[in-house]
């Protein structure tokens, strides 16, 4: 039997201002990347976002980022792994309290961002995460990029890794992503998106750019869900899998 | 045998910013309030004073306070009371990630500054503070001042409570502190504070300013360590109290 | 012939968050209230706000608030009134190079949320607003409830005053308004809302709760932006208020 | 007439963290670099700060910086030119205020920390900092390393530049500074220090690490304030160049 994992960015408002249509989208995906608060995401949004992905039975990850609010995360900081470490130890301590008072825990551990792209590559950060989660929980997943030295040295720390695709975005021939600034590199068309995603699921292949077959073994797929286009998205590739067979579960 | 706990505000320290002798005062108290990051406190200082605290056997706990930097927690804000339940969850389950990287945990929660004070009457305030605590783990003690809101519902709710007295400051005949803005209200020579709180701790007994005896029932003494005079004031406290025979104990 | 101002709080964004059509907004009133960053608007926001006012001619305020992005500046805060007056000065300062660097200029401050409510009975914290105003600018308007604190000090300190009336909510008898938590409080209707503001305008006179006309003497008229319905009943106002020959005009 | 300019980073308090000793500093120095509130500095401290420089004939300059308060602006952040621009405006406007406040205003401007090492050589986030001083006062001086893309652009856009030495780094025989991770980098004996700086402004020449002699064409000294040791440092610099008859006076 096949299965698959769909991860969505959630719990993203921050006091007056709204973000998301986060009931959507946990009705759609099987693992909830939930705000700690750095980047976006104040208390109480948190909490009701639990309370609803418990409901669901949605998984809780614990979406760390950079402290920065205005930049919502997405600008990189060069800050000290010691002191990253101890901010991402920070935040997942906060959702996991919120977590828990509905009845639920922190079940893995992604990377907000710009901190996403740059544990792609940036040695000290990456482990800085790790670090992080191995002080505090070594049986917490990490999820990320397949080839990105987050995964790399998690594995080399012991941690469980779980490796992401991206359902709307264009691959290079050597299963990398296709930068963004490059024409093609984000996928729109919602039927485009959900058959690339079933393939991915059922043969682990995807057509990259030049329209060759590459290999991309993923544990979880990511879809958006920041805009009404980006949830009918979702909820495209969800009954794409589901009417292929692939049981939609989450990967903890 | 009698037995007293010493506690003391730490951990407020914020990146450049350095307050206290945290050192000096875990050295001395059995339990240290550490703070969460809303009104003091980096998850660097944290962790560092967490991890110093492990070491020197003294208890953790989490000293939850507004979300309000630049006032230091000082001042009254009218904060919805399910967004302060929320706020007061996300602070000590941060705290928490940081104390079990250490080989810790938060084992109390105690209100920091204004918060402290608005509890000791604020009715739906209070019940925040104990319907945080409750929804994460009933078995948190709650430290606050005996006769104040916070004290009768968190007994209500099923929490332990631990009753507060203060060594610097003067009593009135009925068992409540002065008033900080009427004359008298702080004391200041260590020798006399430490012998009041040797009586406290043996005869739960403290001369009101009116010279009369009142009765104050405590499970724990609160000292500063925010000046070399205040650290000096605890340490005086602390002696006396051992010259006298008393055990110096957390009260978890 | 008859003028009146109309005013609406803009720049309301964060980062990523957007909040209300300034643009439609800016279209519609006369004066514009900006956020200043402590409540609301992040710079980049303040700045393009600030363009498209003076591209329209429309008169920019400093909206002044509390420090509280996570509370939107909804919540009281018990500042001490010096370091409020410091708070203003910094965001009136803050707000005007933004708008400077546009052709514009801060040329009256308004009161944000809770801030706006508080000062219309708090003594201490309306005569710290008034004491940043005349620190910085005696020539400087105040925008306030009538009959306010605010108002009456800014007054007695020799500023001018300007005074608000509400297009969407209800008046009791003496003129003041009826508390929000009260049944009708608030008016849905563009068109009711429109007839009364025009009536406002030209008689002077509000229909009150029980029926009866009250004299209601504002100079500006508060319209909001932040929905679709809102943007809606703005235009309907100025719709109204220049079929009827009123001339729309900055007090300014 | 040789004359010199002695400029330090004050107004880095914030709320109830104390740093540095301001007074002492500003009875040394002729200009004072004013945080804005970014990376330190509260509104009441900013505003204390420029009633002392006011009162004592200093200079004042906006010491612009990320906006990043946990890490003191010490930490590169990738910001987007144009919200560099706008947030460099803003503190400007903000400082400027309260300055105006207290009869002064902002004179020039010099960023801080991990801004002022970017802007050495980030050409897009040297630009954003001349385009937001022109944008608002094309006569405010920018201070900066000679060298610097900054001076560089900032003279391109017309902008008035002032050089700046450093009275405790040492020099590499091209005239850079010697990274301060390597050895010798920073010098701790005053009556060194102060003999460098009378040499660098009578003769426009620093002894470099090799012990040859480099041109160092300096309009302003830098001086430390953040230590007891550093205010020595100033107060020697200081009586050194008195005594070998340079006069001290601002550059604006």
């Amino acid at each position: 039997m096949t299965t698959m994992d769909l991860n969505s960015d959630v719990g993203e408002s921050f006091g007056r201002w709204e973000l998301g249509d986060d009931a959507a989208v946990l009705a759609l995906v099987t693992s909830a990347n939930v705000a700690c608060g750095f980047h976006a995401g104040d208390p109480s949004t948190l909490r009701e976002t639990c309370r609803t992905a418990v409901a669901g039975g949605v998984a809780i990850g614990a979406q760390v980022g950079y402290r920065d609010l205005a930049g919502f995360g997405r600008r990189f900081i060069d800050v000290e792994p010691q002191h990253l470490a101890d901010d991402v130890l920070y935040q997942i301590g906060a959702l996991d309290a919120l977590a828990r008072a509905e009845g639920g825990r922190v079940a893995y551990v992604k990377p907000h961002g710009a901190l996403y792209n740059t544990v792609v590559h940036h040695e000290e950060q990456a482990q800085a995460v790790v670090d992080a989660v191995r002080a505090l929980d070594p049986t917490l997943p990490v999820l990320g990029l397949p080839g990105s030295v987050l995964l790399r040295r998690a594995e080399a720390a012991g941690l469980r890794t779980v490796r992401e695709a991206f359902a709307d975005r264009a691959y290079a021939p050597d299963g990398t992503l296709v930068p963004r600034r490059e024409p093609g590199a984000v996928l729109h068309d919602p039927d485009q998106v959900a058959a690339r995603v079933v393939r991915l699921a059922t043969e682990g292949v995807v057509e990259a750019v030049d329209s060759s077959s590459v290999r991309v073994e993923a544990d979880s797929v990511c879809v958006h869900g920041d805009s009404p286009g980006a949830v009918a998205m979702a909820g495209a590739v969800r009954a794409g899998l589901e009417a292929a067979g692939v049981t939609l579960r989450a990967f903890v």
